[in-house]
This record gives C-alpha cells, sequence and structure tokens, in this order.
C-alpha cells in the first residue's frame, strides 16, 4: 500500500492568501452590493510597459511561422535574457556575476519553494519573523521543521529572528547556528530594509559560520535609498555563501506572466561539490525552461524604453506607497516600510490582533489588507497594505480608514 | 555547516538529452560544413497553429489594457481552461472528471517529476523499462531508489518492468509489489501501446495491491487505434488508484509555450487524505499558475477550429512517422511504434550498441536520433527516431539512412 508525505499534515491550515480569498469571497457574497478595495496580496494593478507588449507581440508572431519557431528552450534560460541580466542587473552595479551563474525560472515563488531541494534534510533553517510563509512551508513539506506548537506558531527547528519595532526590524545574528538563513530585503512583508553595511554583516557572519544566504530580492527595483544594496553581491565575499532570487513580478508586474531568476554563484560549494552544477542538474531534470514568448517579454524590460517604462510604474506605486503611509500617519497610526519597498507595515490599533484589524477592516471599510500574524509569530499586531492598487483605490481606501 | 542533498551525488552522468546536445555540438564544432538532421529529442518544429497564435495576440492585448489586465492566476488555473479541458479531454469521452480534479501547470515534464513529492520516501517505484528518464531521476533527487549499480544500470529498489521485442512491449505485473507505478501510454520511447482491456487489468491490479498508477497520457493526441485508450479514466476504478498527467507539447506543439495538466481524482485517498487537497496544497505553495496568455492559448485548443488544426498538425507528423516505419522497414530494419505515438523504435543492425549506433549516424548519416541504452538498460540495442522533425527533413534523413 502507498503512503503519503506525512510531513503534508504537520501544515497548519491553509496558505495564507487562500485563506484571505476565501474570507473576501464569502463577505462579498453575503454583502455583494459592498465595493471592496484589495491592498491585501501583493498582486499588481497596472498593465504591462508598451515595450513589453510590444515584445510579446513579436515572439507569438515568430511562434506563428516555420522559420522563427522555437520549441524547447535551453535548460537555463536563453543567452539573449541571460545576458541581459548579467549585464543591466549585476555588471553595471560592479556585480561579477556571468550568464552561467543565472537560472532563469518561471518565477521566484517557484524558486524559493524549490531551492530547499538541493540541501539534505538536516540542515537548520533561519527566517525572520514575520517571514514570507513560502521559505517556512516548502520546508515543512520536506520534513526540515520539526514540530510545529499551535499556541506559539512555532516550529521546533526552525530558528526565528524577531524583526519588530523594539529592533527597528533588523534581524539579530540567532543565538544558535543556522545552516540556511533566508532574507527578504527589501523585506515583504514588513516593507523595511537594512543598510548595505549591515547586508555586509551578514555576508561575513554566514562565511564565517558556513551557513548559506538565501537572498530574496523580489522588491529591489523600489529601494530609494543610496544606502541599500541592490544585490547581496554588492557585499565582499558573497559569492561563497549567497543564493540570490529575483522576480520580475513586481518590477515589471510580471505576477500573470511568470518570470524570475536565480542566480548560484560557481564559488559557492560544499567541500568539492557545486551548488550551481546541483541547481543546473535540478533545472535539466524537473523544469523545462520559462515560455519563448515571456523570455522576450524580460528581455524587453532592459531596453531603454522599457526601463523607462518600468521606471514609471514603481513610482506611480511609489506615489501610493507614500500617499498611504502619509494618510495612515495623520490618521494617528504607528507605521513602517514604504521608502524602498511597496508594503507598508501598521500597528494595529487598540490592541486589536492582526485578524481581527483584518475583519474590522473588510467589514467596516469594505479594504482587504494582511494580517501581520498570517508572517510569524512577531508579525502579531502588525497588519500590511500594498501599494500595488490603482492610486485612485488608494486613496479611496485612506478616505475609508481615516473615517473610521 | 550546511549539508547538501546526498541523493544528487548518487545521479549518473548528466541527463540524457544535455549528453546528446553536447555530443552534437562537438561534431558540429569539428564539422561546421554538415547539415545536421536532428531526429533526436522529442521537440517539434511545425508552428502554433494559427487559432493558438490569434488566441495569444489577444490576451497579450488584454495584459497591456488596465481594464483587462490579469495579475496572479488562481492556484488551479483559471476556471475557463479547466472547463474546457474537463468537458473535450474527459466528459466528451465518457470520463467523469470536473474541473476541481484538474490542476493547471508550466508541463508534464514538471508534474511528472514533482508528483512523487505528495508520497512519503519508503515508497517503492515502479517502471517500465526503457523509460522517460525523469520519473526515475526526480524519484533519485528524492532519495527514494537506493543504490545505483553502474554495470547494470539499475537502481536497487526500483521495480523494473521489461518492455521489448520479447513481451511485445508489454509490461508485466512485477514479482515484487509497488507502491507507485509510472506509466507512459502511448509510451514514450518505444512508441507502442497496449489495449483499453490490457489497461484495466493494472486499474484492477493498482487497486488490488493499493498501488497508485501515475498515467502520463502526453501522446494521446497520437491514437489511431479505437480499441487504445485516450484516459486511463476510460477503465473501471480508475479514480481510486490513478493521477493522469496531460501535456500540450506535443498534441498542438507547445514545448516552448509550457502547459500541461495532471489529474487528481478526489476519490484518490489514502485512509482519510485526499490525495487532491495535498496536491492543491503543493500548488498553492510551491507554484504560482501558468502565465494568462499561455492559459488563454490552451483554450483556444479547445474551439471548432483549433481542434481541426491540431488534427492537421498531429496528422503531418504521423504522415513522418509512417514514412519512416516503411522507409525503414524497405532498409531492412526491424522497427516498432509510430502507429498510435511519434516515436519509431528500431532494433539496432549488426549488434551494435545504440551509443554505437548513435555516433554511426551522427558521423555518417548526419542524422541525430536518441540512443535506446539512455532509457534504461532494456533500451539497449534499440534506438529511437521522432516524427517531429519536418517531412522534408523526414525523407532527406531517410535517404542518408538507407545509403548506408
Amino acid at each position: 500500500m502507498f503512503k503519503i508525505n506525512e510531513n503534508y499534515q504537520k501544515l497548519p491550515g491553509s496558505y495564507l492568501f487562500s485563506t484571505i480569498a476565501k474570507k473576501v469571497s464569502a463577505y462579498t457574497k453575503a454583502n455583494p452590493e459592498k465595493e471592496i478595495i484589495r491592498l491585501g496580496i501583493g498582486d499588481v494593478t497596472q498593465p504591462l510597459a508598451p515595450a513589453v507588449i510590444e515584445a510579446m507581440h513579436k515572439a507569438v508572431d515568430e511562434m506563428g511561422n516555420a522559420d522563427s519557431f522555437r520549441g524547447y528552450a535551453p535548460d537555463l534560460g536563453y543567452e539573449f535574457l541571460r545576458n541581459a541580466i548579467a549585464e543591466h542587473d549585476y555588471r553595471s552595479r560592479g556585480c561579477d556575476i556571468s550568464p552561467e551563474e543565472i537560472f532563469v525560472s518561471d518565477g521566484a515563488k517557484s524558486d524559493s519553494a524549490n531551492i530547499q531541494e538541493i540541501f539534505g534534510p538536516d540542515n537548520r533553517i533561519a527566517v525572520c519573523d514575520p517571514v514570507y510563509p513560502v521559505y517556512v512551508d516548502s520546508n515543512v513539506m520536506a520534513g526540515r521543521t520539526g514540530v510545529y506548537d499551535a499556541q506559539a506558531g512555532t516550529w521546533s527547528n526552525v530558528i526565528y529572528m524577531p524583526c519588530t519595532m523594539e529592533n527597528n526590524f533588523v534581524p539579530e545574528f540567532p543565538k544558535e547556528t543556522p545552516d540556511l538563513i533566508y532574507l527578504c530585503l527589501p523585506n515583504n512583508p514588513t516593507g523595511t530594509t537594512i543598510t548595505r553595511t549591515q547586508l555586509q554583516e551578514w555576508v561575513d557572519y554566514a562565511n564565517q559560520v558556513g551557513a548559506v544566504i538565501i537572498y530574496d530580492a523580489a522588491y529591489e527595483a523600489y529601494i530609494s535609498e543610496p544606502e541599500v544594496a541592490h544585490s547581496i553581491y554588492e557585499c565582499q565575499g558573497a559569492k561563497t555563501c549567497a543564493i540570490e532570487l529575483k522576480s520580475y513580478s513586481k518590477n515589471a508586474g510580471f505576477t500573470g506572466v511568470r518570470l524570475g531568476y536565480t542566480v548560484v554563484p560557481r564559488e559557492l560549494k560544499c567541500g568539492e561539490v557545486s551548488l550551481n552544477h546541483m541547481w543546473a542538474r535540478r533545472h535539466g531534470t524537473k523544469f523545462n525552461g520559462a515560455p519563448y514568448i515571456v523570455q522576450r517579454a524580460g528581455e524587453a524590460t532592459y531596453s531603454p524604453e522599457g526601463k523607462a517604462q518600468l521606471k514609471e510604474q514603481v513610482a506611480y506605486y511609489m506615489k501610493n506607497a507614500a500617499a498611504i503611509k502619509n494618510g495612515l500617519k495623520e490618521a494617528g497610526y504607528t507605521v513602517f516600510g514604504g521608502v524602498n519597498a511597496p508594503y507598508i507595515w501598521l500597528k494595529t490599533p487598540e490592541q486589536m490582533t492582526s485578524w481581527e484589524f483584518f475583519d474590522y477592516l473588510l467589514e467596516k471599510a469594505n479594504v482587504v489588507g494582511t494580517p501581520g500574524a498570517g508572517f510569524g509569530p512577531s508579525g502579531e499586531g502588525y497588519f500590511r497594505l500594498t501599494a500595488f492598487g490603482s492610486y485612485e483605490n488608494t486613496l479611496a481606501a485612506l478616505e475609508r480608514i481615516k473615517k473610521l
């Protein structure tokens, strides 16, 4: 008789955003006349940039013509895209990353969930708390996290690094030594980040204790302050200890297009074993490339027109972020983030739990946000709003919140 | 210090098609004047059907407009596509499969590699020999296959079901009881298949011993004989023991577009645990949906125009298959397949090993095929040619082979 992966049974409840979707759906069904404004899930609303649309039409036409038709893509991604990434995202910033170290994928969610596979079952992971749920859940499924304490909302074999008002949302080196350290900077969900100097300390720490940093740079395009690193490879020694994940979802609005990449430097080794080779083997065996049309769309984000158009999109969302931050401050809220990231992290008022505040906001203002507790125990008492709505909806949501 | 997944070190050599690509690349470099004809990897050559191209252009335009822009897709796929699949691929054939049992993905390669994750580490897998390498390699990476015997080319903990001339390429029930049974029918690489009655025996066997059949139906569109099932759910009782994988790569030429789906019936359970729920949880946690544009492309394959155009494409490739089969027979080869599948499986001449025959064909005829031994020990002495080339190239390749 076949046996299931028992680790799945350990997962508490369902994935955060599925739960929110169900709650909103139930409310909408019961109150069909109410107009909901969604500032919850980190999904974009602006259409794709004209340069991207043009590139996709061209690629679609190529696929309709025998002479220019493309079948299976190269395992690691087309060279035209990997070269553009190496040039524009790395070399232009002084980071020595070559196309052979870049693996094109269908998005950073898949990569951040799959990357743990090349590590053994007995690695100890460290995560910020609050944290993007995929890092922990993918390790739960792999049996790496121990026993769940439903009361505390923590796993016995996970090292949590609390990020709260008290430490200015800067994670501290844990007391126990981790093997894999997940860092998302600028941070989802808190919208805060750390300086290049602080990141260098993490790189030094990882090299010293023999840990790998899994660095999720999905929100890099929103960085506005010069002292914040755009890539972990801006730090000395990062190539021997860090894997970087990138997404086109937030900088180019590709949430429904699906494109991302992962950098695994050649210098990153465990004894003689190259992690770059291991990840290449995983790609070759378990993945068949991102669509040609989508890779051409990715390439278009690096053209002069594409770059200019994306800059405008990011500016549009950051105008929302500033409006939310200032509006909430005026309304008396304590708020964080929104300067180097499209997320605003607020302290819930009057000691409400974050799910209480979720229900309160949904029912009284018809605004959907994300409860901080959904991201981990240290997220309790906080709440996330995203800047990804339209400007009009963002202002409308603020008016409703101010009236409460 | 972090630890790697040691199972990766057990994998012998590189993925079959990467090895072939390297061999061909080396030959081309040394002989730049030679014109290579590729009948090796199962990649299509005909452009996408006009109905698909039209649907993609329309979807690209939608993504460029704020009112019709789509962000994250629903976890399991858009309803428009899942409804079309349920209707056209199942209900029209009398199979009781609902949209809730269908999970849209970026292709059958990912699904066939990932599906093992929802099963425990101590399941015993059974595979046909020869076999599509991904089934075994994904289980090696998960540590389920035991020790590799390089001499025999087999894993100590895998049950092999030889499919050769001697048993007419029909797998027999194994002596040891398996937990997971991989069946690809019509078969890659042999191009052969079994009847609906024979498949029913496998379903009965799986239900009896408590095994799950992972049924890869990627080549279903090529079935020409009425006694061959298009879906395992045509068999009584399949919903309690079978997961079906489907691809748009071969019926619609989507190898570079990336779309597939997996059916996990609600009735498929381990005790009280629903495998449908487990796979939904995996999708929600580790995947973010296939691109909107690609899902619209998939929907277009079910329109009357789309269906008619795909039928023509399949007929085009099957004309190639018939030409290869008859041409090789005339040249004195012993050949199989090519009737319900786009693959021709031939016995290598003069006791050549299949890699010897690969080199011989590459060097003497500049034709690339796939050595049978790359698919498993019982593939030794056989060789695969695909019908996915252009008709002109297929005839040219045959002329070259006949001249040898």
